[in-house]
């Protein structure tokens, strides 16, 4: 992780007092996201996750730990946040805002099966319906003004054919700028790594910290992007088709979010592509434990680019 | 940690087929430790710690593993090795020596309470004790011959009062070599977080990757430096008589042990400060997240040099 805030055993002890869960039992802090400080704490009434938030704002925070509540109480597999004694889910620990939630069962895989893309399709088409009766808004920060002030500070550090990729994007994309397709909450950020599994069973969606209000057809591209390019075309076809088509029992898509389908693909790959140049070239402070590689993106969003009259086929056995 | 190794999920799913330990459930790598990767394994059959040994080599780790397989055999609080369905406690995974131990309840704390100590005290004792019956050697990597190399590097790097201060030191220490202390296994690094406690109750050891046979009496000096030295002398003292009189308990110091006692503390002092230092000016590749303030045993050592005619008074109520 970029920044990590250390806690001191007594500081835990002292900050649990807050909270009605028995005995402190075990401690130890995680290598996990990239922005914030994570711990694992257990204590005589059960497993919990510590995290201490190095880049949110407590004002940015509700939205996300309310939408994890709700998401939860709604039975999406996710964790819940864990209320202190006054029934708050935000507290402060070493001048950080903190917040305990529960820690769910589950490993995250690296090569998903079949039935892995099937169960995650299903469950985020359950998100995207339960969220029509969530309240509270957060608009989407890694958007198109974000894509071209990123693009603006990290095109010096390109190579040619780098630049003129990303220039011809951001062109693409703002002649390509939807405004009619249904929205409401997603996760934006749902890849293999912020997906848990026990064998085939999907036991919980993590992370939701880049979740806001915006397309849900946006939401399916960034995770058909991560989950299904593992370079093995035909597996990651099947895979993409089993993900939409499971999706699609739970949220049927209308014609116009399959008409922005191919553009969809390239604005999940090139904004993937932007927050990893800005991760490399614009590090933030402190401990970097995690810089990931750019190119990844940057051949995704190519291989978009050069297959996009073929990716609707994703949708053939919708 | 300096070095980190990644662990992928299908590594670690083919990697625990050599073991019979059911299905994964949880997986996370945990930032712990300074020379090793290590990661929790929860499996449908328990809970265990996988360690990728970052430093140490195939050769120099049978002497650990068998030391923590024969400890938790003898009741001291510590971490079992796991064997492998061919009875080996030592694979390899990513290139790196690796094995899995069992994962011990309990967290590590900064402040110990006076039944902390005792506690810590009595299984010292007890270790030793059990370790005369333990079959393999290691002689000690950070003694005498490492201090004086190891001063020689850094050198240059320290002010003129540090420079003096070790340079005095190394003087002191090497007119004042014992050969005639009681010896067996120690452990040789029980600082504070490489003992877990649930409340008062000691329920593991861990870290025994510096253990060696070498003088029970320096493996005390090492644990007191770093218990209790909390800065309110008044319970320092108290601790260290707790701690050295439940040691007692189990195992009779000589007279020859308490004679050495002020040599012993300033040694444990000097060992860290130069490890310390050695990390600081001398850091190893790879990714660094804990480099330890080196004058915190600067001042420990000076302390004990200050005090060396009152340190016996830890002993009084022995």
């Amino acid at each position: 992780m970029s920044v990590y805030t250390k806690v001191l055993p007594h500081q835990l002890t002292e900050f649990l007092q807050n909270y009605t869960l028995g005995q402190l039992e075990q401690f130890a802090g995680i290598n996990d996201g990239i922005e914030n400080s994570n711990y694992f704490v257990t204590t005589s009434n059960g497993e919990y996750v510590l995290t201490l938030f190095e880049v949110l704002t407590r004002e940015e925070l509700p939205y996300f730990l309310e939408l994890m509540a709700f998401l939860a109480e709604h039975e999406i597999p996710s964790a819940h946040p864990v209320a202190d004694n006054g029934g708050h889910y935000l507290r402060e620990l070493n001048s950080k805002p903190a917040a305990l939630v529960k820690r769910l069962k589950g490993a995250s895989v690296d090569i998903p099966t079949a039935r892995q893309c099937g169960e995650i399709g299903k469950q985020m088409g359950r998100m995207h319906n339960a969220s029509k009766e969530f309240p509270l808004h957060r608009k989407m920060v890694r958007g198109p003004k974000w894509w071209r002030a990123t693009a603006e500070s990290v095109m010096p550090q390109l190579s040619d054919q780098g630049a003129e990729l990303l220039s011809k994007e951001l062109d693409y994309q703002f002649s390509h700028l939807f405004h009619n397709l249904p929205v409401g909450v997603i996760h934006a950020d749902l890849f293999l790594d912020n997906a848990l599994f026990v064998g085939d069973e999907l036991t919980g969606i993590i992370d939701f910290y880049y979740a806001c209000n915006n397309f849900f057809i946006y939401d399916l591209a960034v995770t058909i992007n991560d989950w299904c390019t593992t370079g093995d075309n035909e597996r990651d076809l099947r895979n993409a088709r089993v993900l939409l088509s499971s999706y699609q029992q739970e949220r049927k898509v209308t014609v116009e979010e399959l008409d922005a389908w191919p553009a969809m693909l390239r604005a999940a790959a090139l904004r993937f592509w932007l927050s990893r140049l800005q991760d490399k070239y614009f590090p933030r402070g402190g401990e970097i434990t995690h810089i990931k590689d750019p190119d990844e993106f940057k051949l995704i969003l190519l291989n978009r680019v050069e297959n996009a009259d073929k990716v609707s086929t994703m949708w053939d056995h919708a």
